[in-house]
């Protein structure tokens, strides 16, 4: 049986809405980002980078976003929820991915994470990137609503891995002041992730 | 036939390895950092995210590493440079290049692009990112030293796509002021790699 890692309100969500639309059988073990435990030594173990989200398999774990989402779906081929046998259709995907993980979710984590690439004790510069979030979180969303979101799905009429990933990181816009009447079509697309039942039931057992 | 827009010393590099080592029928274009041809309009054309590497393809135009390395491993499949069979096996090699991508590259921008995540003019937070890089990704690869790099290649036995993408990032290693006595199995697969006739063709491309 798979095993999600998670912490509220993170990344992990991805993960936890696709393990739910392909039907998996898996449980769930929660990490609380205010008592560190993703730094704790039990932790660890399981990845050593420190982070969630984290996938527990029967040949071992898997970390990594893109890489976790296309496992899982391969892994349940009938819920079609990535074209892998169609080279062009899959890199599309996966660039699509490789974005939110690389450069999406890395501006947003300047908001609060900025003591990764500064001092800890450097109160102007990690002040300095949370100021420039709004710009780059709403830059990058804004290269999404015009240049790769198709609709209604991000790959166009058929629904990917793509989805749960962009709307895990749409949770994020009012936090990282981004300016939602700039992305429209984004916010729509959050919307219409927020009627699917595996969403529904992914966020209401991370916030139980 | 593939076309191949690059820079001199960046991340393409590990995009063109790859289509040497498939064989690939391919074209390659010179973008000139020091001229900022990447944000020109012609430029913007092919990739409006304003960065190399980009793929042309009979089909579409392709960015994003993990996904193009994908892409020309499973469009090249006799050269096997990608289990795509596998789900776990693929998972982990991809998981392997969201980190390089998401991780250790961003932590490496940090040194010569600081300004993309605070103000240009914010002399102070630039210097104080730069400072950081050689913890930064000094940490990332004794991470992959100590936990990820099986050896002799990334994945153990295997040869794949993951090894030109750690190869290419390792270039950098120096100049991010990595202490390379902390890494000798990084610095050794370096070495393994640029015996390998891919390497050096694409290398001798680049820099001629
Ligand atoms: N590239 C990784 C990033 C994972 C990541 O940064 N997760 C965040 C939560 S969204 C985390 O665990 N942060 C905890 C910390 O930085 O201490 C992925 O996409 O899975
Ligand atoms: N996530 C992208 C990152 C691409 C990227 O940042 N490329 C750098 C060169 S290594 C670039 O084009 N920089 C130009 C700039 O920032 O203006 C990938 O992995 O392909």
């Amino acid at each position: 049986m798979l095993k999600l890692y998670y912490a509220a309100s993170s990344c992990a969500l991805a993960t936890h809405i696709v393990l739910e639309e392909v039907g998996a059988d898996y449980s769930t073990q929660r990490i609380e980002f205010a008592k560190e435990q993703q730094k704790s030594p039990e932790f660890l173990k399981i990845n050593p980078k420190g982070r969630v989200p984290a996938l527990v398999t029967d040949r071992g774990i898997l970390t990594e976003t893109p890489a976790m989402l296309v496992y899982v779906a391969q892994s349940f081929p009938a819920a079609g929820l990535a074209p892998m046998a169609d080279a062009f259709a899959f890199a599309r995907m996966q660039s699509f991915n490789s974005y939110l993980c690389s450069h999406l979710h890395v501006a947003h984590a300047h908001r609060m994470r900025g003591h990764r690439w500064v001092d800890a004790d450097d109160a102007h510069s990690i002040a300095a990137m949370r100021r420039k979030v709004p710009e780059t979180v709403g830059g990058a969303f804004e290269m999404i609503e015009r240049d790769m979101l198709e609709g209604p799905w991000v790959m166009g009429d058929t629904y990917t891995i793509c989805d749960p990933y962009l709307f895990t990181l749409a949770q994020w816009m009012e936090k990282d002041g981004v300016d939602l009447a700039r992305v429209p079509r984004v916010v729509d697309h959050r919307h219409r992730m927020s009627e699917r039942l595996a969403v529904k039931k992914a966020i209401a057992e991370e916030t139980a």
